[in-house]
C-alpha cells in the first residue's frame, strides 16, 4: 500500500496544514538551491551539457539559470541543466540521515514546470509542492538507507526521480491514482551509480532525476500507467534496489515527522563528511595566525575521522577541482593554509598549486568508529616540537550548529555574484526571500535575473 | 578493463570485418523492428506518450514513425516514441539466452540520430553501428544473466541504454575514451523494473533506454566524463545491478561469438515463453477442424510448461490486451478458438469476449522443470470422452525453427498495413529490404513513408 498511501497523502495535503517550521525550512532550501544553481551555472560540467544538448531543446518555456543571459529551454532540459548546475560544486543541501541532497532533483523539476504551465504558480503553492517532493524523496530514502547506498547507488538521484515526480505531480494537480502511476514511472528510472563520483556524471544524476520525475508526472497526467504497487511490490523499487527496507514505517510517518525540517546547508562545496575536518582546520588556521606559526614549518597533520570519510573522500592526490571534492586531504590543506574552503578553493589552479600540495601530502587520516559523522579531531606537529590539537564535536552546517540566515545569505551572494555581479546578487537575494508571498514564480525568476 | 575493452572494440570495428551471417541477421532485425515500430505506432500507449510529450519536442530532425503522417521531433523524443511503439505489442525480437529484445533500444536511438546528423548515413555504416550496439547490449546482458533478471530488472532496457550509447557513439565516431565515457553515462541510468510488466511503462522502458543511450553518446561527444571502469568497478554497473557476473569472459568473446546472429523473431505478439503453448494450440485448432470437434464441447485443457511460463505469464483473468500478453491462458484460448494469435487477437474486445473467456477458464497449467523454454505439451478433454494431445518440441520462432523470410514479410506487411495500407506496406517492405545498399538512411525513411 506504500505507493498509494504516498500518492494519497501528497495529493490531499494543503498549505494550511503545513507547520511554519516546514515552510520556513523549505524556503531556506529553495534559497540555498537557487544560489547553488546560479553559482554552478558556468562550471565546465554544466556548460558541456548545455552545449551538447542545445540542439535538442524544445520550446523556450523555462529558464536555464544563469548559463547565458536569460537562456530558456523546454521544461525538461531546463530541469536537467539547472539540476546539474545546482550540484556541480557539491555545495547543495543535505538530509543528514540519508545524505540525500533533496532540493536538487525536486526544485530543478518544479521550477522548470512552474514556468512552463499556462497559469501563474504562487509562492505558497510552489512551497507546498516542494515540500511534498522532498518528503517523498526522503521517506523512500530512509526506507532503504543504508543498504541501498552501500550497494553503490547514488541515493540523491535514485530517490530524487520519485521526489521530483511527486512535486511536479502536485503542481499539475494529478488525481491520487495518476500520482501513484507517476511514482511508478519515476521509480522505474533508477539513475545514479556511486562509481561516477568524481566525474561530470555525478551532477548529471541530479539533473537527470529531475527530468525523470518531470516526465513521469507529465506522462501520468495524460493517463500513462505504471504499477500501483511500484514501491512495495515483490519486484518493485524498494526490493530491487535494496536488500532490506522499512517502507511501511516510513510512509506511515508522512506528515508526522517532517524531513524538510531536517535539511541542512553546507558551508563548504564538497562532500559533507569532510566538513568536520575543514571546520577544524579553519579554526586551526586562525590559531596558527594568532601564534605566528606557519604551515611552511608543518611536519605532520594527523586526523581521526568517521569511517565514511575515508571511504568517500580518501583521494590522496586529486588532480583537479572535481577530484578534490573527494579528498579529505585537500579539504584539510586549504583550511590550514588559506583559512577557507569556498568554491574558489576548489578551482583547479588551487588544487594543483605547490603550496597546497605540500601541506596536503603531510596530512594522514585514520578511521575511528567511535566518532560521529559530524565529528573529527586533528593534531598538528611542527618543526621545533610545537603541537596543536583541535576537536570538532559538531561541524558548522550540522543540525546542532546550523548555518544562520546571515551565513546562508553570504553563501548565496558569494555564488550568485559570479553570474549577476555583487549588486545583482544582493538584489536577487532579497527577491528570493519574498518567495512565500509572491503571486507568480515566473515573475520571481524574471526579477531575480534582473528583468524590468 | 571491460569498459575500455568494449569501447575499443566498438570504435575500431569495420564493416569489412563483419561476417555476412551477422550483417544479414542485423538487416532482418532492423526489418522486424521497423514493422513492429510502425505496427505499434497508433497503439494507445504510444499515443499517450506522444501527446503528453509533444509540448517538449525540439527541432524536427527525426521521424516519429507512423504516428501521424510524417510527424517529426528532435532525435531524443523520436527515439523514445519509436522505442515505445516497437515494443508495445511485445512482438519484437528476442535474444533467447537473455530474453533481451535487442533491436528496440538500439535501432530506436540509431535511426533517430542518423536522421539528425548533418551528413548522410549509408546502409553499411548503419548496419555496423546497429551490430556494435546489439553486441554490447547482449554481452553485458549475458554477463549478469540470470541473477540480474531474477532480482527484478527488465534486462532489455537496463542493457539497452548501454547498447544504444555504443551504437550512437559509433555513428558519431567517438574516440575510444569518449566511447568509454558514453558507456558510463548510459550505465548509470538503470531503467526498468519488471514490476511494470502489464502496464504502459513496460514499453516506456525500451524508449527511455534508447533516449538514455543517445544522450550518453551526445554528452560524451562533447567531452562529458563518467568513469572508465563504469561496468566492472567495485560499485560499477555489473556489481550494483547483479549479485554475480562474468563480465570479463563475455567481453573477451566480442567479435568471436556474434550475438546478433542469435536473434530470433516472434510469430506472436506476447511474451516468448507463451509461444510453445500458442503454437501447439494453433495446431490443435486445425486438428479440431479436421475432426469436426468444437471448443464449445471442451471440458478441460491441461498444459505442461517450463516454470518461467507461470512466473511471467500466469495471469488467470486478464482484463485487456496489455494484461493478456501476460496470460498463457489467453494465448492458449485464442490459439484453440481462433487458430491464430496476431495483434488482432490481443485487442481488448477479443480479451473480454465471452467465447474466449469461456475457453480460457477451462485451461490449467503446471510447471515442469524437465521441459525446455521453447517446449510444451497440452491435453484437451471433450464431453463424450474425446481426448487430443499435442507436444511441441521447439516453438516456431525458436532458433531451431526460425521464422523464414516469407513469414517475416507477412508479419511486416500485416503490421505496417495498419498505418500505410496494404500497398504502402508492400512498398515499404521492398524499400527496407534494400537497406544494405542504400546511400542515405534519411532517404530510406522518406521512401518507406511514401515521400516522392
Amino acid at each position: 500500500m506504500a505507493t498509494q498511501q504516498l500518492a494519497s497523502w501528497a495529493t490531499s495535503l494543503k498549505y494550511s496544514s503545513l507547520p511554519e517550521t516546514a515552510t520556513t525550512a523549505a524556503s531556506r532550501s529553495f534559497y540555498n538551491w537557487l544560489g547553488c544553481a546560479l553559482g554552478g551555472s558556468r562550471h565546465k560540467t554544466t556548460t558541456r551539457a548545455f552545449q551538447a544538448l542545445r540542439p535538442f531543446f524544445g520550446p523556450a518555456t523555462s529558464t536555464v539559470l544563469g548559463h547565458e543571459s536569460k537562456a530558456k529551454a523546454d521544461a525538461s532540459h531546463a530541469a536537467l541543466i539547472n539540476g546539474i548546475a545546482s550540484h556541480v560544486h557539491d555545495y547543495d543541501d543535505t538530509h543528514l540521515e540519508t545524505i540525500i541532497h533533496p532540493t536538487g532533483p525536486v526544485a530543478s523539476a518544479l521550477l522548470a514546470q512552474a514556468e512552463a504551465l499556462d497559469r501563474d504558480v504562487g509562492g505558497e503553492e510552489f512551497i507546498l509542492a516542494l515540500i511534498v517532493g522532498i518528503e517523498a524523496e526522503c521517506k523512500v530514502g530512509l526506507a532503504v538507507w543504508p543498504k541501498h547506498y552501500d550497494i553503490g547507488w547514488h541515493i540523491t538521484s535514485t530517490t530524487g526521480s520519485i521526489g521530483a515526480a511527486v512535486a511536479v505531480g502536485k503542481l499539475m494537480d494529478l488525481t491520487s491514482e495518476q500520482m501513484a502511476h507517476a511514482i511508478g514511472i519515476a521509480a522505474t528510472q533508477v539513475t545514479g551509480l556511486r562509481e561516477m563520483f568524481g566525474s561530470d556524471t555525478k551532477s548529471f544524476h541530479v539533473g537527470r532525476s529531475a527530468q525523470n520525475g518531470l516526465m513521469a508526472a507529465v506522462l501520468a497526467s495524460n493517463g500513462y500507467t505504471s504499477s500501483l504497487q511500484a514501491l512495495e511490490a515483490k519486484r518493485g523499487w524498494a526490493n530491487v534496489v535494496s536488500v532490506s527496507n522499512d517502507l511501511d514505517a516510513q510512509i506511515a510517518s508522512l506528515g508526522k515527522v517532517w524531513e524538510t525540517e531536517k535539511n541542512s546547508f553546507k558551508p563548504f562545496p564538497c562532500g559533507i563528511v569532510v566538513h568536520p575536518i575543514i571546520d577544524g582546520c579553519i579554526q586551526l588556521h586562525r590559531e596558527l595566525k594568532a601564534k605566528d606559526l606557519s604551515t611552511a614549518r608543518l611536519k605532520s597533520a594527523h586526523a581521526r575521522v568517521h569511517p565514511l570519510v575515508l571511504e568517500l573522500t580518501g583521494k590522496k592526490t586529486p588532480k583537479d577541482g572535481l577530484q578534490a571534492k573527494f579528498s579529505v586531504y585537500h579539504g584539510g590543506a586549504v583550511g590550514l593554509v588559506l583559512g577557507k574552503a569556498g568554491p574558489a578553493e576548489y578551482e583547479d589552479r588551487v588544487v594543483t598549486s605547490e603550496e597546497i600540495i605540500t601541506v596536503r601530502d603531510k596530512i594522514t587520516a585514520t578511521a575511528d568508529e567511535t566518532l560521529g559523522a559530524d565529528e573529527a579531531e586533528i593534531v598538528l606537529e611542527f618543526e621545533g616540537g610545537a603541537e596543536l590539537k583541535k576537536h570538532v564535536s559538531h561541524a558548522v552546517g550540522s543540525l546542532e550548529v546550523p548555518m544562520t540566515d546571515t551565513q546562508l545569505q553570504e553563501k548565496f551572494v558569494d555564488q550568485v555574484a559570479l553570474v549577476l555581479g555583487g549588486n545583482g546578487a544582493k538584489q536577487a537575494s532579497s527577491v528570493v526571500e519574498s518567495l512565500k508571498g509572491v503571486a507568480s514564480i515566473r515573475d520571481l525568476v524574471a526579477r531575480i535575473l534582473g528583468s524590468p
